[in-house]
């Protein structure tokens, strides 16, 4: 094996592995998207500043690593755990109790480049979902595990565990959406070295049935990646955004019908409305860095910071700041 | 109200609901595809031709049901039961057991007018996925349940469960693929009413981990059903099937590229083998009659019949009989 072999291996690997530092500075170009979800947001002036803040906050620190080259699926772990971490938000700390009065998570990544995902459903004692649905993507042959079977590997590959009740925070309503209360977190990035990649991860809402399992850990459903078109993060109805396998939808309508991000969003948003008047929101980003965020929930809360726009602009309804 | 709306709300519910007697037979037309799994289908020949005995059967009983005016979804509950329920093939009774040696199954129902889906997974109790699938989609607010809360709200709907030692049958070695034993069946059906729909069930392959979800629950990867494309149903390296979205990125070349079924499905199945050489098969139907199967493994086993040739034809490798 020559030499520009062995460097050409070596740079592939660390442009794609965890453990690698990452060195993503081929471009100059980097953009990064979150959401806290799609609703009607409605509470009180101070809760809803909060929540924002929260969000901008995750958003700047995206925003620094990918600056200084960080790669996608890093940005978006760091990023997501955060979200989850923040009990103002419905994902991890602060997820939204099912019927029965436990929270239930669930959470995925995926990146464009290859169609590499991970998806964990059902998780009762997962601290930080998103890292459980990465372990599976990088660590196992598979792509989705499932409640004991997901715990059992994390146990293995050390990922942390907590009580359940840790879950449980003295917190404000969330924002209510078609009258249950609900939410989710995802991110959607484009890295320096041109790579797309989205996660999402969530509580799902508080009527669910226990073993519920909604759009976020279906790959093409919540949650997508693809190079040749865009990474996307759904939020909302969620038993709708599976039907209509909403985040495929988008690549597809972009892949084979010669749509925008921007146009192909907006029209599966609006079909999604058409049966029973199914809400929500997505964001999302391309290779060539142009991104998109749309809601049909009045609200979504959202960030965006660009290498153009470093400084993160968030909004929750009509208009970003 | 006046009569006639009553009447008009009595066929719609006769229609589409699993406890009112079918009533199909609007049209003459129907067909029915039924398959038992992608494979390498080595093994000695009387093996090979009790398998393709079942599926025959199967087909047959499916064929006379769809002939008598039975909706879509009752043929295809019918049909898989009997499938689950048969020693010879992976799913249900004689399903694979998992690296751990037991045995954890997954299914998947959805049809094609409104896109109603349900789905279970990570079953280890459940005598008859496909009904839970059922359930899920026509007694849950739900699509998607797992494990432990799936196996709570069918113990609610009566749904039977087993001892886990039910499923484990002396039985012959399963087609071999990828160097794993696996295997998978599924239906799709278009009805007199005009209605298509799909339903796939499975115990996954013999090295999976504990809680590994494949495709074949995941909506839109290999297991899906649009009335304007096509019902589908998938067997295969599940976990690239779920990656490629397989089963809806079919019904997507169809409604944005303008390819026919037969067309989008050797399109996607030739895709899934660039990266890996994942391989496998899809059977699928139109509303209008048109159907497909292909496969890209050596062998599936599968079936057809229709109302132009109703007595089954079966076959594993390249032939039907």
């Amino acid at each position: 094996m020559s030499l520009a072999a062995v460097v050409g291996l070596s740079f592939a690997l660390a442009s794609h592995s965890s453990t690698s530092p990452s060195s993503c500075s081929g471009s100059d170009r980097w953009v990064i998207l979150a959401h806290g979800g799609a609703g009607a947001w409605q509470g009180p002036e101070h809760l809803l500043a909060r929540r924002r803040q929260v969000l901008r906050e995750a958003v700047a620190q995206g925003a620094r690593l990918l600056a200084d080259g960080t790669g996608a699926l890093d940005v978006i772990e760091t990023v997501i755990v955060r979200l989850e971490d923040a009990p103002e938000l419905n994902a991890g700390r602060g997820g939204i109790p099912n019927r029965e009065g436990f929270v239930e998570l669930d959470a995925a990544i995926m990146r464009g480049h290859d169609l590499a995902a991970g998806a964990a459903a059902g998780l009762r004692t997962i601290k930080n979902p998103i890292r459980l649905a990465r372990a599976i993507m990088e660590q196992s042959p598979h792509v989705f595990m499932v409640d004991r079977g997901a715990v059992a590997f994390a146990l293995e590959k050390g990922i942390e565990q907590v009580n359940p009740s840790w879950f449980l925070v003295p917190r404000p309503p969330p924002p209510a959406s078609e009258g249950k209360k609900s939410g989710t977190v995802g991110v959607t990035v484009l890295d320096r070295c041109g790579e797309i990649a989205a996660g999402t991860s969530t509580g799902g809402y508080d009527t669910k049935i226990p073993g519920r399992v909604g759009d976020v850990p279906v790959i093409g459903a919540g949650t997508y990646a693809n190079a040749k078109t865009a990474a996307i993060s759904a939020t909302g109805w969620g038993e709708y955004f599976i039907r209509y396998t909403a985040a495929h939808d988008v690549s597809a309508r972009m892949a084979y019908g010669g749509a925008s991000l921007d146009e192909a969003m907006k029209a599966v948003l609006r079909i999604l409305r058409e049966p029973k008047d199914a809400r929500g929101g997505m964001i999302g980003v391309t290779a060539d860095g142009k991104w998109a965020a749309h809601f049909t929930s009045m609200g979504m809360l959202r960030g965006v910071a660009t290498f153009e726009a470093p400084t993160p602009r968030v909004g929750i309804f009509a208009d970003l700041d």
